[in-house]
């Protein structure tokens, strides 16, 4: 599927979530019936998601929720939760920062240094709780805070950077090995973001027990605009499930594809699994929750970087409780709301049972955008499960 | 045609409505001379549509109104004119809620139990006044239900569902068997919505006499979002045209494939039969009539699912008289009024005679949104027919 | 080129103005050196355009003010220069018409009979001021008035239709010989609008100097709403081409490919070259010129069907005066001023001396949409010319 | 990847810079290791940039800025800083005059002669500075002026037009051959614009050091609508470069590809270098600085075209100071702030250490503005260097 760009310069051409649509195949099922639960290592999850690791998103209370409706939350270990001892106070100064100066306040933030004792207080504020305990840091930061995270009782560790790879070249340090890292570590370790074949090949060989799939998959991303990086998550996600597969041939281990990034409603979960994901990372939809630490902003950890500000804060507003964001039931029929159970529905309407026969579904490449605003929508559409 | 999406993954490319343009042919031919009547089952209509069974569409006096004008309107039997003795008042509050109250009021509407009496007298409605009587029923309903409409004078049974397939697997109940349900049957049976080749097969073969074809066929409809489901309705007619040749070919049988959802303009329906449809199923253009009972406003059946809304309560307003939606003459010239004046007009100007010979016109790929507000219209056209 | 749009039913991918652009050649070359004229029968004609027979574009004063500009006028005989004796009134009222009403104000006012004697007074203002003279009318009223035309001394004349072919199929009257009719006349005939190179190629035979390509060419033009219909047209330009050089083959004749329609800057007029045009017919930048007797106002013939009107009343201001449009100099830097410098200085900047050489001018597709309202304009642009 | 337009008109399929995106590599890189260095004839540039020529681009006193902060600012010799003694009251003038009057304001302040004084003086103020000092001048005009620029101390020379090739024709004058012209001279030169393979191969075998590439390469500049003409970016970039291992290949002889007007943002830097550029000329993300002459204001030299012109004066702010914009730190996240930052870090991101390796980085056909405006954007990205 190579283009011609120019003489002697050709690219595949890819497709993001808005360019495909998921076909109904011959039978229908029960809703009922679904099964949508993902293994990570030794955990089961009876839902397939991964709360963003980013301070709008996640603190240890979020966790702690997500946890109980069935996935799990990340926590960020080089955020405002651990730079302050009480962010309160801070995550309400960042929603308060009128628009034009919430680059500029937001970098000053978290000029803040990061804390040991919070690293280690913030994780075993969400061990307590019982749930499976997840939390991020960069590849430049976690051979220093990774071992307070494991004492304090971290289940999952998470390894995450806008973009990731196997083999980071330095002149003036040693980069981290992250093959004899995991290896080396007794929880199981997620890793990425990335968003190629080979890149994700590579990270499943280091023993990770899942790859975070998404290079500015938000085709509008800032990503693009400063550094014009990106791959389209639909292309990304069917290239890592290529990579999976290959990763299962060669040694029989099974990772989890992981869809981080760009996801706003239940159709987009769908379609992340009908593309290969066994999983979907998700951030701004939980920032619209009223629980979310945000109050209704959401924003990265790019986005205070001191000299090249990537991302931006988003204002989301508060739309409703988690519950409603994730299980349901719905008071509104734009697909932001229960996420899980649209999953659910459209995996019986399309008539399959489980995460990995749904993710054989055909797909069609039909953008979603070429009549935006123009159709009278049609809203005949006649429930079939209940 | 399949592209591929990555590594693994392919799919073909779908194309809507606004995505193609029909082609005139070497031949004129005078509007007088056109012939645009469909057969369902024993009854000849003079225009090839169907009113859709939405609430906001069809009550009885649309229905006769739709009998009388050359059409058949379908009645909802699961919506509130089986709910309420006297649906005024609740259609009156529906058109009333504030917008961003509309999916939880509908909601509550909708929680009113279906009742047996009103079935009855809402079919015998219809048929006292000697047009053909058609109404639909969800697949989970309709073995409930069908008895009493067919003996109050149902003429022709529309069994109707977002999805549906022939093939339904549950490991709770005993699913409907159409197979089995239209053998027996003394009446013709419209089945769908579906939008493959091998549903609509399936379906064909179940001995009903037309298949609605469309899933999410505005590219932005509700289902896309929530459920990620859809299928473009250009490809989608064409699939299942191909399916109706098959069905020929094994049993010598002819299916009416039938297009439903995503029609604005008598252009739409011109292209819906270029792609091989027999007849449209129109609901947003009849809501717009001053007769509807949707009071200038549009919803569905999925807009009151109590944990899945899917579809909106859409302000299509009140524009004209239905006589001239459907015959004109037209007052407008943007293609939504006049309906099958325009679909009678277009087969002239492309000298095709009936419906079966324009469903081989000539169809280009030319997306009509590429140049949407920039083109100054030209509007240079001197009509060929009068 | 063909796409399958579903299993069965395939079409061609089509073009669109706005869908491509010239590429320059290796050379440049003089602007003073460049040769635009058209042979048009015994006419040879300075710049290569018609004036779109339509009311808000042409009157006599026009026709004449267009031909001392180098191209020729055609005067619509249809219109309210044949119903009125003194059209003005009548003008000023279409363009004082409410936006709300302006469509069935039109079709009220050509409710007035054409008049036999104010066809030839018409014609006869415009020859007596001694440029080539030339008028149009549809083909089901051509022969009841094409004689008193000639007899008042017309140069050219057309016959136009929005879809027009050399097989125009009644049960109930016998329709238009073309091939007879222009056979028998002793002026030049441009006959038109057609989009498909079968069609084109039949009318070519029927002797016609000229063939006017357009249907529905204006991506967004009511033809495409109304009736579904519509052919991109770069695509309809270069097979009208094809069937231009078929023709040369089969007889030695060359007939002009004229395109019709969705014009509007000298960059659009290079385009239809570089596809294949002889010349091009503008209805809509003539129309907001100063002296245009639209009054700023534009509406094609189709507006005021009784039964399905198509095309619209559009505003198009009153730019400039009819020179600056044409000849320039330019005071507007958007391409709708001096259309014919724009093309002009596109043949020199790809260095094209005749317009037969600059149809053989390389093109590319490259959307000029995708990046509308995006891409910070950049405007160095030196001046190769002067 | 040639398409079919029509019968017998085929083009290729081009891509602008907002079409495609570059894809990380299998490593990542220290951006402390990056060279983005530029050898322009003798003279090596920090960083691989070249302002415009544009009045509202460069002064004297910012060709010595943009020198001092590693770049090369062109001065345009045909422009105010050659006409007027003192050029600030004629910017004042520009930058206040009413938005329908610019056009026409600016037509009459080119009217004023270029004076051969001030060419010298420009020259020698920007060589005080101890800069590389370069300067344009048009094709028609360089054999008149370029001696008193040399003499006056310029380092580079520029010669620039809308679209330029070594064969110019004309029937009246004997036109610059540049093959001779450059042989003779004894400073650098760099020629453009151009956009195609065959005529960069020529311009390259001028002997010049550098080619300007693009020809109306924002998708929706004035060049595409006046002319019809225009090739996006991408592609003409690859075809350049494809154009420049010819010349390697012929002569032994590297000459550099600049890409010249549309680019935006760091990113599209980024995607220019991974398209086969070897540097950048920049226009309106300069006059967005503070120190620029423009005053916010940016126009080009076609904007005051007597009879056709073309382009248009653009507000465009003034966002920031020129160091912030060139080389940051940047306090906005759009990517317009900490340009050469941004390409910086797209190299470090994608593993690439110098300007010809980036060179070979893939890219993807990945639409940016298919989604644009309806991605809740995606802000997670952590940065990987600092």
């Amino acid at each position: 599927m190579e283009v011609e760009i120019g003489l002697g310069k050709s690219g595949r051409r890819a497709y993001g979530l808005d360019d495909i649509a998921i076909v109904p195949s011959r039978r229908t099922r029960d809703p009922e019936d679904i099964d949508m639960s993902l293994q990570l290592g030794p955990f089961k999850l009876e839902l397939p998601f991964l709360g963003s690791a980013m301070d709008g998103v996640i603190d240890p209370a979020m966790a702690v929720a997500i946890g109980r409706l069935g996935g799990v939350g990340v926590l960020n270990l080089e955020g405002v939760q651990t730079r302050y001892d009480d962010p309160g106070p801070v995550l309400d100064k960042i929603a308060s920062l009128p628009k034009d100066k919430a680059t500029r306040g937001i970098q000053e933030v978290y000029q803040q240094p990061i804390r040991e004792d919070l690293i280690e207080k913030r994780v075993a504020e969400i061990k307590a709780a019982g749930v499976v305990t997840a939390a991020s840091l960069t590849p430049q930061r976690v051979e220093q805070y990774y071992r307070l995270a494991l004492d304090a009782g971290l289940d999952v560790l998470v390894i995450q950077g806008t973009v990731i790879s196997a083999e980071h070249l330095s002149s003036q340090r040693e980069p981290l090995d992250l093959y004899k890292f995991i290896a080396d570590l007794d929880v199981p370790v997620v890793v990425g973001g990335c968003a190629s074949y080979h890149t994700a090949l590579h990270l499943m060989r280091t023993g990770a027990v899942g790859v975070l799939i998404g290079v500015g998959p938000g085709h509008a991303c800032t990503t693009r605009g400063v550094l014009g990086i990106g791959v389209p998550q639909a292309t990304a996600l069917a290239d890592a499930a290529a990579a999976r597969a290959r990763l299962m041939e060669e040694t029989g281990r099974y990772v989890n594809v992981i869809a981080d990034g760009g996801i706003r409603t239940g159709g987009d979960i769908a379609k992340c699994v009908a593309c290969g994901a066994d999983a979907v990372m998700i951030g701004a939809p939980i920032a619209r929750s009223l629980e979310a630490p945000g109050r209704g902003y959401h924003w990265g950890m790019a986005t205070f970087h001191p000299e090249l500000p990537r991302g931006t804060r988003v204002e989301v507003g508060q739309a409703a409780p988690l519950e409603e964001i994730i299980r349901g039931p719905a008071h509104e029929n734009d697909g932001t709301m229960n996420l899980f159970g649209g999953l659910r529905m459209s995996m019986a309407t399309c008539g399959y049972r489980t995460i990995k026969e749904f993710q054989r579904a055909e797909v069609m490449v039909a953008p979603a955008l070429q009549t935006e605003g123009k159709v009278i929508q049609r809203s005949q559409e006649v429930g079939m499960g209940k």
